[in-house]
């Protein structure tokens, strides 16, 4: 037990009283504890010159044999595919994120800018009894990141209901329609040669000295309205966001209208397998919504992405730091107002997180045991997210708006829109009154009306599991098959544990109902999940049951 | 153009007219060729001993780096990744199918079975105007194979309609409810020690001279009714298949009930990742629906598989051999009659094929483009199937019923029951007629009400791609990152040559509308699909629009 708070950084109290809460067994956990430091030290390069035999036998593994099978059977890999994976997808192509140590070398040199204070102390939130208002302002947004620092901008209680207004962090893609006019959008994309007003853009340097494309180096990207401070969340608890509502952000200057934008992007699962290998290229599509039936969006028109300068006079071949002002004199639209193609309604926050707290600074695209860029477009109105506490207050942000998107984001995001959400947020504690369902919760859930669906990603907690270079080297070890191995234990794990059956009963239900579809191979962290009618398990109220004694 | 026709074994004159009607460039088509066979020596036992350059050369990659990346962008594994997976998973865990010859030495002796005539040549089908009534007897089906060879049981024109009648390869789970007073499938499973009339299981050797485990040796598991020889159809063709209605078949012994099976398999995903991964088991578990009611299915019992002896004296320590009646004194019997899980009811055949051409015994298992083991649950009443014809007549054959199974069959199977379809043969003749969204069609398409479903899988043509042991390989080198990756490129395809859309507006409907979804982990051959609603095209009608000229 005292190894064990150590590896994780706790007090050994604290690590009893989580580790009661588990429903697995004490030996199980040690020995996945072994395996995931293997596969942590066979990924890090500070660990290359061993042998995958030594590196084994310094987790306790003295039978090689014994190892590579025990480890093939847990990540579907074998130990020598760990390691090679890696140092493939480092020579291969490029990946978002930050870089590890060796590359840093490489990057332009960076341009000198004003301080790195990120965020003033406070910000506002207007109070109506238990309901609040949350507008998205340069002063209650960040952007690209997650910290467990950052200074709450709105203190609610649990049960209060919040008005949330996000913006997509692709508006720069079409000022004139997704920014002009609009003051909080204004301020939160306020940028010119003299002055750029949220400054921080990712978890990367302030000075931008990796690559040199801006403060926070887009290491991150989305624009997160919070962080909502709700009192009494501790770590160990378990936070319920129910969203209400959801609704497209008007365009200020094109009344009754609201539009979107969509990316076929350097990092989509795509841009290496265009049918014309020699011409890669990004393409921005901007859609139109009509505000008096936002059932759908339809094509506006097109443009293939050229380089860019930033006020700041940083020029971008790509894509490579969010909310720069698109030149439209640099670029060739292609109309497509003429289409007959129509996007169906699918309105969700692709990005929700509690503050992790493995780490200060946290870039926003891989998900995470804390939420995150899940983009699972299920959880839209109606819908439920249940996402473990990690810090006091939990410290929730929401943004990252998609009018639509499909499993898979197969090119690199969503139909990216700036949404409002009417929002209520739960609380439940840990102990003898939390309900079975969420017991040891360490992986976003969602609830709809009839459905379960279990969330799990390629590594469910890559800040503790990847060691050093976790964020970056999350974007290069991630694979499917890791995603789908983990999901199919937490399914296998919430049923049992929920609907107090055993664990022959469930394999057999996950084989006959739950549906495991591929949420995203966009964000450095593949996700897969479980979906699985209520209606399987008749007369059981999991909500009723809590814990066993 | 000569070298295509030998790559393939065509005609020279046969490959143009096919080439004629795909939508790639001449190019890029030869590129892929190279690269899959260098694939295919990658993963050759044959060609261990030669280096990956060696192996790139021969095939035209000059710069081995160049090949790396091109290997790694199109397979999503470097070359050196493939060869490495495939002699690890060699070595880890027993696979289903033919092993290839390094394993044959360590069969069990083969016990000397009655001759390997399989089937007699001809069988009955009662005629009503244009609608065919084909039961399911020990005459209309074949066991565990597809065969190009098979005569036809019955043959139809296109636009007639059919009632099959199919049998699970499950009823011996449970004789008594499944299969006694069944006079169908008495005659199928008729088995005793002096007799075995349906002999053939599985597309080994008759004689059972590899495992032992009786002739075919399960190396394919499904009984098919059928093959049904469409008139006029031909190599190039597509077979529609359209599902009327799909209804369990009543128990003769249980009045009102019809009876399934759902196994938690050896050669399930979760086999190797069991709780208690020292305590390996396979878990019968036997489920009522209630006829008058069919929208759930009811667990009833579950027993542990436990070594069964078959009526010819061999022992099978596991299920490796299909259609062994259950002998219930040497099982112990778990209750469930009281458990308030209902299965909701997805009726659909699970396995449906045209005979491929590649080879003329073919395990049943793994699925390919020619249909096979598909185990999509939308393939459902109100659906349909399209199907590339491979051999003239088509030969289409129906099995595998499945009461329920869900996205990922993740323990192995689905819930088996023998079940009667009513459907409609159309045929598309090749050539100008043919409409666009069937051009070049070479991988299983769904047609729904609403939805498109995209059906892929980690090797479409496994038969052609795998070289002389790819009924072994493809076991062997499956993976979801494959099956992903084909199903990409398959949608993107499907949707430009359909509704006449430019590959960035595909991309672009493909992140935000087309669902990708993990189809089974349980067939050898991985599937994923995608689904994608049609309201997405607006007023476009794929279904007048004839190819191009």
């Amino acid at each position: 037990m005292a190894l064990i708070a150590r590896l994780e950084g706790l007090s050994v109290r604290y690590a009893q009283k989580l580790f009661e809460g588990r429903g697995e067994s004490f030996s199980e956990y040690v020995r996945q504890q072994r395996l995931e430091h293997c596969r942590i030290d066979l990924a890090d390069p500070n660990h290359a010159h061993e042998s995958v035999a030594a590196i084994g036998q310094r987790w306790g593994f003295r039978d090689q044999s014994h190892f590579s099978r025990t480890f093939g059977a847990t990540f579907g890999m074998s130990p020598r595919q760990v390691r090679r994976a890696r140092s493939q997808t480092d020579e291969a192509y490029p990946l978002r994120g930050k870089p590890d140590g060796r590359k840093s070398a490489a990057a332009r040199p960076a341009p000198m800018l004003q301080g790195a204070m990120d965020r003033p102390p406070t910000a506002r939130a207007r109070e109506r009894t238990d309901h609040w208002h949350l507008p998205a302002t340069a002063e209650t947004v960040h952007w690209g990141f997650f910290s467990r620092s950052l200074p709450p901008v709105l203190r609610v209680d649990p049960g209060d209901s919040v008005t949330v207004e996000t913006l997509t962090q692709h508006a720069g893609d079409d000022w004139q329609r997704m920014v002009a006019g609009d003051s909080g959008a204004e301020s939160v994309f306020d940028w010119s040669p003299e002055h750029k007003r949220v400054d921080r853009r990712g978890a990367g340097p302030a000075n931008a000295s990796i690559f040199g494309r801006g403060a926070g180096e887009g290491f991150g990207v989305h624009i997160m309205t919070g962080p909502i401070y709700v009192r009494g969340a501790e770590p160990g608890d378990v936070l319920e966001i129910e969203f209400v509502e959801i609704r497209p952000r008007p365009s200020a200057a094109f009344p009754g209208k609201a539009f979107a934008s969509n990316v076929s992007a350097w990092w989509g699962y795509q841009y290496h397998d265009l049918l014309d290998r020699d011409a890669k290229r990004e393409t921005v599509t901007i859609f139109e919504i009509d505000m008096r039936c936002p059932a759908a969006a339809r094509p506006l028109y097109s443009y293939e992405w050229q380089p860019q300068t930033d006020p700041f006079g940083v020029v971008h071949a790509t894509i490579d730091y969010p909310g720069i002002p698109v030149d439209h004199s640099k670029v060739s639209h292609r109309d497509l107002s003429g289409s007959d193609v129509r996007i169906p309604a699918r309105l969700h926050f692709g990005c929700i997180a509690v503050a992790p707290r493995e780490a200060d600074l946290v870039d926003s695209i891989p998900p995470g045991y804390f939420g995150g860029n899940i983009d699972n477009w299920r959880i839209g109105a109606g819908a439920k997210l249940y996402l473990p506490v990690a810090v006091q207050g939990a410290l929730l942000s929401l943004g990252d708006g998609h009018f639509a998107q499909s499993d898979g984001e197969i090119n690199g995001t969503g139909l990216e829109c700036s949404l409002t959400g009417d929002i209520i947020i739960k609380l439940h504690k840990a102990g003898e009154g939390c309900p079975a369902f969420l017991r040891g919760l360490n992986s976003p859930l969602i609830e709809t009306e009839h459905s379960w669906v279990i969330q799990s990603f390629s590594h469910p907690n890559y800040l503790r599991d990847l060691g050093s270079n976790a964020q970056s080297d999350v974007y290069k070890t991630s694979t499917i098959e890791l995603a789908l191995r983990n999901a199919f234990r937490q399914t296998r794990r919430f049923i049992m544990q929920t609907y107090d059956l055993t664990e022959d009963e469930v394999l057999s239900i996950m084989s006959l109902a739950a549906d495991f579809g591929i949420t995203q191979v966009a964000d450095g962290n593949f996700g897969v999940h479980a979906t699985i009618t209520k209606a399987v398990f008749g007369e059981r109220q999991h909500s009723q049951r809590t814990a066993r004694p």
